[in-house]
């Protein structure tokens, strides 16, 4: 079945570029894929005359995009006419099945939110990402979009996870676990202690593991990662930072004497495979979840392999009915609150 | 000059063992170094036998220590005899200049905090480590004792880093960040925000970067990144967990075949120095900063080099004069805002 994806071709520090070239590698995984592509013509074009199949597609010429630094509530008000708001308002208006943009993301929430609302039973989107454990990937949330968060958010992102866990990952009973500081009962905020207790007599129940230390993230313990979006988005980049200096550091080693350079090349087929493996770009792609409407935010600083791992996503969410899921999800935990006695939801 | 630091010697994964061999160590390093044995005369009589000078040493015998998974508020109630508070004690009555525990974090706090009292101006201790980056040791801080800081509390510890930053990493004009999800002037909560413009306009201005992301902690942008107990405490078990995850994807590539074995040997003198470079145990000895006294935290799972560099630190901590460096620079801050225009503050 042909899917039609909504391409904001102007976001991210090697625009149009990175989208254009995205794009070709995107379909050529995915052949029954088509692109409405949003932006400026005169500086897209040159890219497009390499990727004939990509240039047929429908194009709608916008010279305006939204700046990397410009403030949210600026761009929702003065970019209406940009290629960000137009590839969302695609998919409010049904043209476009998601929407993919290395742009702004604060700007891109604002404008999600705005146009396409929330799904029913949640309050607040939160912005969820993949990231490499030393087993498998878990999905983190959320990566930035809710500075502050109360106890239903927190208890919204665990439900959100789990599905999002499920479709990306492909595991089919994902474990949640709360972020915090230790794992005892009485560590944390009231916040993260209140969102525990929910679960814990809710319909995830189940599937709820408790609290996790950031030792236990990489370990991967668990396969959702729940917290608020200042701590998520600190711990993403640190966790990007430690990784980038790990690989600086083994660089400048491997060319410091010829022993380690010839060392380098016997060992180099074992390393590029934990290259591969830790690759940033494999974990581009982070949903705006809770949308009415599926929008994929890449890296803005990927190449245009990362870009085409972010189309990826769009499409994995769409086919997979990620939205849907919520909200039978959020349906049945409504359910179960309201048949549970009080005293268990303490 | 001889200096007498106070040594609990029941806490951690394995006590008391690696704590008399980390005395060892130290005293190695500091020969005119003499100790204030706590702990439990049965358990530690095998281990000083193998070191004679420290068996000589004044040793107080208990029987009873802080579990390491103990309640802060039972610990500080129960734990009177403990060999973690009577350390802690010695600070307090001045037969020791410095005390240092690998016991449970929380529990040396609340004791520490109740004992000690903090330092003027301060209202409330955090606990600073060090944190390896691209090309230098930051300090960050707080790790963990404040789950919610407030805007005061947020410019004391950027007050306290400052003082601990040049003592332990000898930067003579460290750089001051406050950690936040963004470096534009509008992204974080409120208190961080405001935090900001305090510095900005304090007797640390000269001092103060601004905001900082996780990404630009491994680089080493700053000298002290400042955060909120919750936050830097994730950030730094993220850090952990990202190195070790890495380490661990090397070891099993260079087991993969005989190529990558070959070349491990080959390139080993040099992966030895980045093994060196990011040896957590260089990294340990925590200081509870902000008490009248000098109180170090060694982590619960090191050994004995760990330990070792945990009394390193205090003794640095006490030469230098940490606390009264606090003070004056405390003083010096208060002398600023009560000269500064108002408007200047805000």
């Amino acid at each position: 079945m042909t899917l039609v994806i909504a391409l904001d071709l102007m976001g991210g520090d090697n625009a149009p570029e990175v989208a254009v070239e995205g794009a070709a590698i995107a379909r050529a995984r995915f052949p029954d894929l088509r692109f409405l592509l949003f932006g400026d013509e005169a500086k897209v074009r040159p890219h497009l005359a390499k990727h004939p199949d990509i240039a047929a597609m429908e194009f709608v010429h916008t010279s305006e995009f939204v700046a990397g630094d410009a403030k949210p509530s600026l761009a929702l008000r003065q970019g209406r006419q940009s290629s960000m708001r137009l590839a969302i308002n695609a998919v409010k208006d049904g043209s476009a099945a998601a929407a993919v943009s290395a742009g702004n993301t604060g700007a891109l929430m604002a404008m999600a939110k705005f146009v396409l609302k929330t799904l029913p039973g949640i309050d607040r989107p939160a912005i969820a990402g993949p990231m490499p454990t030393s087993d498998k990937t878990a999905v983190v949330l959320d990566l930035g979009a809710n500075v502050d968060c109360g106890v239903e958010h927190l208890v919204q992102f665990a439900v959100m996870g789990h599905v999002f866990a499920r479709i990306v990952t492909g595991v089919a009973d994902p474990k949640i676990g709360l972020l915090n500081i230790g794992t005892e009962d009485l560590k944390g905020s009231d916040e993260i202690r209140s969102a525990a207790a929910i679960l814990r007599s809710s319909s995830l129940a189940g599937a709820f593991y408790g609290f996790v230390e950031g030792t236990d993230v990489t370990k991967g313990v668990v396969d959702v990662v729940v917290t608020d979006g200042f701590t998520g988005n600190v711990a993403l980049k640190i966790a990007e930072g430690t990784a980038s200096m790990y690989s600086s550091f083994l660089r400048t080693a491997f060319r410091s004497d010829w022993r380690a350079k010839l060392g380098y090349l016997l060992a180099k087929p074992a390393l590029d495979r934990v290259r591969t493996r830790l690759d940033p770009r494999r974990y581009n792609g982070a949903m705006l979840l809770g949308l009415n409407g599926v929008v994929v935010k890449s890296h803005g600083g990927t190449d245009a392999v990362g870009f085409g791992h972010a189309i990826g996503a769009a499409v994995e969410l769409v086919r997979a009915g990620a939205n849907e899921r919520i909200i039978e999800e959020m349906t049945r935990m409504a359910a179960q609150d309201s048949s549970a006695p009080a005293a268990a939801v303490g």
